[in-house]
């Protein structure tokens, strides 16, 4: 028999909309890759009656209930009380969550107040479910032909918490195994994509084929469903392999989690170094390199020249060439990529500049009017794009930001800068 | 009586974690603008089923019930069917409703498919909402003493469709009006500050006051509701100006949206350009001053210097006291700052250094170990933090910009660096 899943969340701050509802879209896909039915989401706010109301229902209708949120000393750990007490458990101490809690205050220097220890209350003869990303411990149990697993609010607990711990509670509960792999595609537009793969996705069962579009970029998804992962990997290959035939070098990897990633390990791999020098990106460029654990491996740093000034001053961008072609200029962008090579002694560096908004620059330039420049041991290239002019400030520097992660990405590949 | 308000969305979609549940969001907000309770989101698939039970519940618990998604010709019009069949009424042809459509597919020069003439039929005595982002029309109904609302699912559509459809209609059920004011806090961990607010918040009624913690942040909500804003704002004031009696310099802000931006606007106000250098947080200080637009008013740039060679290079720190003190240090921190100040030429700079993990430094300084330094014309300031030494990079590297923008904060409004 299928399972039947309901995904409870808890918080009235997402009845009053203060926060979107992401653990419901966390757990949906996990869910989903775990071969498991998701029929139904359902919010209720900080109020004990309709919290038992809904987990009522939530008992007679789904033989799996995933609650987030309502965990945690803000909330008198509402959903543990309503859960325990729907499935007629009791809520019992544990001295190892009180240890680990208090263990998390001390090592932020603070003092843990008492109204902590609630969450150290827990429904009698359950898994429990280590938070190593926050305070809260979740749990799990199988009362009444349902099982009941409770996971924090908070989506950076609610992610590591779901796939670390709910998803091995939840794998053996699903028949057969799902795989999946994820091309990851830069280059090409979500439409496009689709176009090109309409009429194959909507003949194929398994593996299935689905299509994501975020953030300037694109993710196909292939997943197939079979008695072991050899025999899923089996079904997948085929596809993989056509998709590869298909898209070429717009896909920047398989089952990676971002471009700069890529970028990260091609440099360890071939021992070369990186800067940057950002002008309209202001430091995404630097902060989304050294978001990853172990780029002080290869990155040496970057300059934001925010300012004609530090453009001259610091990258020793010539004061003429700012003057005859303005900051927004392909010269000025390949002065700074060499720039910073120079000045941060870096085998390879990239720069941006444009206009991200909202108002076009002193010179007319448009909104959304960009250059990214890359430089080399073997000489520089300039990407001139037009990005749009509507007004959306974050996503010009995100994209602009891709672009100098795909000219570092294709060099290292050797692969042409355009195709 | 008060309303209470069941937001019911349709599409498998959501329910496999395609997307996130967006409508629910923005109507949330949009009714707790107009003082109208929402009481629960739903969401169910494609399936008639289901959707037939979820709205059978709805009409028993809501007296307003709004819909999104399942309109329109790929989804049979699901939710349109569903909904005039649990209230008893005939869905009729509205031949406006088709000329629009047609016309819609004109102007994208485009055939209109005969599927597409569904989305004129609708409920029979239904106010009509006329869709001009889209193609599927909305309405409304009262029927049985519940309002039906349904509004297309996506939130390009979904959400003018509030605006100026939904939301005049909705007016004339709402009484009075509700009025809010977020205090934001930086400093003080959320168990600490809900300790001291705890007996105050359960007897509070109106108005009301909410708590939440996101990224090392905290914030107040109180809320009022009255029959006019007048009224409103006079319940809101004394708990307003307890909470600051309360917290004092820990609050750095009301109804702002970041430490960041009211940095941004003590600069401008003051006249005074800013510049930054970041080892740890890698470029998060810039980026999070440049996601502002009108920072380039101010912000001069900054310097990411994620190895010593830049330090000392472009920064100017002396090699020897990197070699004496390591770069993880209060006196490098203060280095890094007036050699950006000075670099940069700017009035004020910001610097960091410190191990954002996940490993130790090569001098053995435990992850977590951070300086933050601010350098001005009277003199330089270094805040010494341990953060924790958990696996958690990117909180350390938030938290530390966090800490940044407070200095910076405190500086420009006179208050002293600690308390």
């Amino acid at each position: 028999m299928s399972h039947r899943v309901e995904i409870l969340s808890v918080g009235t701050e997402l009845l009053l909309g203060n926060v979107v509802n992401l653990d419901a879209q966390i757990l949906s896909q996990g869910l989903s890759e775990l071969g498991l039915n998701v029929y139904w989401h359902t919010v209720v706010g900080d109020n004990p009656q309709r919290a038992r109301e809904a987990v009522a229902l939530a008992k007679e209708r789904a033989d799996i209930i995933i609650t987030t949120g309502g965990l945690g000393p803000t909330c008198d750990d509402l959903t543990k009380n309503v859960l325990a007490e729907a499935f007629g458990k009791k809520l019992v101490f544990d001295q190892e969550s009180a240890d680990r809690c208090r263990a998390y205050f001390e090592r932020l220097g603070r003092v843990m107040t008492d109204n902590n220890l609630q969450q150290a209350m827990l429904p009698e003869g359950c898994t429990i479910l280590q938070n190593d990303w926050g305070t809260a411990p979740g749990c799990a149990f199988e009362a009444d032909g349902v099982h009941v697993i409770m996971l924090p609010g908070p989506p950076s607990e609610c992610r590591p918490m779901f796939r670390y711990r709910a998803a091995p509670y939840l794998q053996q509960l699903s028949e057969g195994i799902i795989a999946s792999h994820t091309l990851k595609l830069f280059g090409i537009g979500e439409s496009t994509m689709e176009a090109q793969l309409r009429e194959q996705m909507n003949e194929m069962e398994n593996p299935t084929l689905a299509p994501y579009a975020k953030e300037g970029e694109c993710e196909l998804r292939v997943t197939a469903k079979a008695a072991t992962d050899e025999e899923a990997q089996k079904l997948l290959k085929p596809t993989v392999e056509q998709l590869k035939a298909l898209f070429g070098s717009k896909i920047y990897g398989i089952d990676v989690s971002s471009l700069e990633e890529v970028v990260l390990d091609l440099l360890k791999e071939k021992g070369l170094t990186l800067g940057c020098a950002e002008s309209c990106t202001g430091g995404l460029v630097a902060k989304r390199m050294t978001d990853l654990p172990g780029s002080s491996q290869v990155f040496k740093g970057g300059i934001v020249s925010y300012t004609n000034e530090v453009k001259a001053g610091v990258l020793g961008v010539p004061q003429a060439m700012l003057e005859e072609h303005s900051a927004v200029s392909a010269p000025v962008a390949q002065a700074m990529a060499e720039g910073a090579r120079r000045v941060l002694g870096c085998d390879l560096a990239v720069a941006t500049t444009g206009v991200a908004g909202p108002d076009r620059d002193d010179r007319g330039h448009e909104v959304g009017t960009m250059f990214v420049a890359i430089a080399t041991s073997e000489g520089s290239y300039v990407r001139a794009l037009t990005l749009g002019n509507r007004p959306m400030r974050q996503r010009l520097r995100t994209q602009t930001t891709h672009h100098a992660f795909d000219l570092l990405r294709r060099y290292l590949t050797g692969l042409p800068y355009e195709e």
